[in-house]
């Protein structure tokens, strides 16, 4: 073991001199449109005669705010406007929805405020020390657990995407931003237990194919979840980034099943009943099938399929001045790792291979990232995902092509943004 | 490019059979001391005649809360006492403390309301239309930027943590839970720009050796950063877990140094002056630096060594019962990956690898878990961490030998639990 004593003896040897070699060259090499060497990107002002510091503000002259007056943090007032996007089109109470700002957000983690809610009855208020989850049906031995009994399993955390399956609807391309569109979407890690260990525990039968899962809200909202999933990633959650689940979320205990439908997630889980059959409950029934062309059902459509977004600039945003912006969004697949994402700048006749924030994770929100030199003119800027599997994200037209026009769920197209010669930025399909 | 049609079909071919051979194996083989096969790792109870449901709980009878009472979200009332931790030794009104709960949470991420807190003369509430930069000194073109100018540049995003030095002192092994101990320390997804670029923007001149960062809180804490570190990982950053930066933790931008201790990541950032020396500010004399036996200052001791404790069990928790434990808890190096963790469950006699939480990221939290089967008798646990450069975290003894006992900061020892045979724990260095 040894012990460093000099922390500064430990930096490497400066490679200053490199760095300096690269000055110049560094942007101007990744810019699509090229940027002039030693270029200004940004800066409002150079520093006047004698270097002299900027004015002391005013918050630099009186001490601020004291600790332990917010023992749980929120934001900074001046990002007041920052919330969760309440739709205006569902009756709120029962049936309700609230999309996450994904336009105001960067990097691939939701925060907790912020995370996309939808649910239909309501958000109940569990005590954990009341709730219970019973397993039971197929199995050798039907169990109730405690959450205290759930706390005992060997634990895991995985970062995972959620989105629900109208995400958007396809009843004409409606929304200004990028929340409007496919804000019904956020990324967490999450924590919990191994579903395929619990049903160990239980004992399955042979007869058991399915796993009907139960809410414990006013809706008793239950899916069926094909046995394999259970067996495979499938996870009890009962932390999200760290700690327990919000409300809104299933607190005290959800269902993840990453890569699936949001709405099979089931929140506040009290039930897994261990079948032969699906249930084919009112929301495989009423909800979460298509109507497709021939006249036939498209149900059980579990997995999301590959998607993407441009967050920055998207609907809503406006670009202050021609030059150098750097194009930002996000991609997913419920069917495992994103593997690129090409961008275009020209309505779709030319695209680039946008850079992929790393680690790259399955199942989990990815961000892209391409540098652009806007001339000022106008533009339209879309993204395209392709995952892993080489499945690549459709254009609405063909999209609709295939699904024709009754499908409700699973629009994962290519969204266009149009940029005008003021700046500003419109939904282009709207 | 292909739309899958039908999703239930997508599933690979049911391997269920392999799933049941491999039941009552998959826990006894992982389980340290021995699980046998079949044994109920948790379960309050059996259900009765019928495979009844439990009794359908009050929360269901009624609608939940509706939307739209909560924008912006708050965690379940029923996890009110999962607050920042507030130092009682500490005059909280200018130079603060609030400990992150860490006992409390499970993975990797912090969520941004418990990201621990400390500052010196108390959170500035700052407009970001009104706050400045200033890059000026030992540069072709002093500059200074607005938060928009900086939004401008290419970004990034990494998930590190972030420790303060003192994080705990060595003032007597004080201190009930992990909290108390360590909890000086979060982790989160930052977004910013990477300082090179910004420094790159101003022209470094050949005498450039330091970068002087000064915070726009009412102490104007300083710092002098290695240029080497300022070229290299470095950010400017104005996003954590994808939304803007809690005031607490330097809205609208604060300096980023991966793996250095807490207090040079400058707050509030509003300036950085390229000088050819360090300043040798406040903040690096009558803090920061340590008294050595020998009389010599240990000063600008930048690196967090490899570190860990567990977080579960952990003092001011309770076994409730013998049994399967599952042992759980963090470990995070400043030089880099953590690349194992050794956990002791007999007074450091012996020593068991526990399973890394994958991905292990450099200069983050990494988390570790170990399961355990608990006699009932008193046992004293411990983590030891080795990281990427084979360096391994000391014990206490072995720390003071070196540093005597006049250091402050730094201290990265071990810290074993004791637990009692009633199942509590405690600090058994206290």
């Amino acid at each position: 073991m040894t012990i460093p004593m000099d922390a500064k003896d430990e930096l490497p040897a400066p490679s200053r001199r490199r760095f300096l070699r690269e000055t110049g060259a560094l942007m101007g090499g990744a810019v699509v449109g090229g940027l002039a060497s030693g270029e200004a990107l940004a800066a409002s002002d150079t520093v006047g005669a004698g270097n002299l510091p900027p004015d002391i503000p005013e918050w630099m002259k009186t001490p601020g705010e004291a600790m332990g007056s917010q023992p749980y943090g929120t934001p900074s007032r001046f990002e007041h406007g920052v919330v969760k996007n309440i739709s205006k089109t569902l009756p709120q109470y029962l049936s309700a929805s609230g999309r996450t700002p994904l336009g105001d957000l960067d990097g691939i983690i939701t925060p907790n405020g912020l995370f996309y809610e939808r649910h239909h009855g309501g958000v109940p208020a569990i005590d954990p020390a009341q709730h219970r989850l019973m397993v039971h049906g197929l199995v050798d031995k039907p169990l109730i657990f405690t959450m205290e009994d759930i706390r005992r399993f060997p634990s895991q955390s995985r970062i995972h995407f959620l989105e629900c399956s109208g995400n958007p609807v396809y009843t004409k391309p409606y929304g200004k931003t990028a929340s409007d569109l496919v804000g019904l979407l956020s990324c967490a890690e999450w924590t919990g237990v191994s579903l395929k260990l619990v049903l160990q525990e239980a004992g399955l039968q042979p007869a058991a194919q399915w796993v009907v899962a139960e809410g414990a809200d006013a809706a008793a909202l239950t899916r069926s979840i094909p046995l394999e999933k259970c067996l495979d990633d499938a996870m009890l959650v009962y932390s999200q980034n760290g700690e327990r689940l919000r409300p809104q979320q299933g607190y005290p205990l959800r269902l993840l099943l990453p890569g699936f439908e949001g709405n099979m997630n089931v929140k506040w889980l009290r039930r897994l009943h261990v079948t032969s059959e699906p249930a084919y409950s009112r929301e495989e029934t009423s909800k979460y099938t298509d109507l497709m062309p021939d006249g036939s059902a498209r149900e059980f459509t579990f997995y999301m399929e590959a998607k993407s977004i441009i967050t920055r600039p998207s609907g809503g945003q406006r670009l202050g001045s021609p030059g150098f912006h750097e194009i930002s969004g996000i991609a997913w697949s419920g069917h495992g790792k994103i593997k690129r994402v090409d961008v275009s700048l020209d309505d779709g006749q030319s695209w680039h291979e946008a850079e992929l924030q790393e680690p790259v994770l399955t199942r989990a929100l990815t961000r892209f990232r391409l540098p652009w030199q806007w001339d000022g003119k106008p533009a339209v800027i879309q993204s395209r995902a392709t995952d892993e599997t080489g499945y690549v994200q459709p254009t609405l037209a063909e999209l609709l092509a295939v699904r024709g026009l009754n499908s409700f769920y699973h629009n994962n197209a290519i969204w266009p943004w149009r940029i005008a010669d003021d700046g500003e930025v419109t939904n282009a399909a709207a």
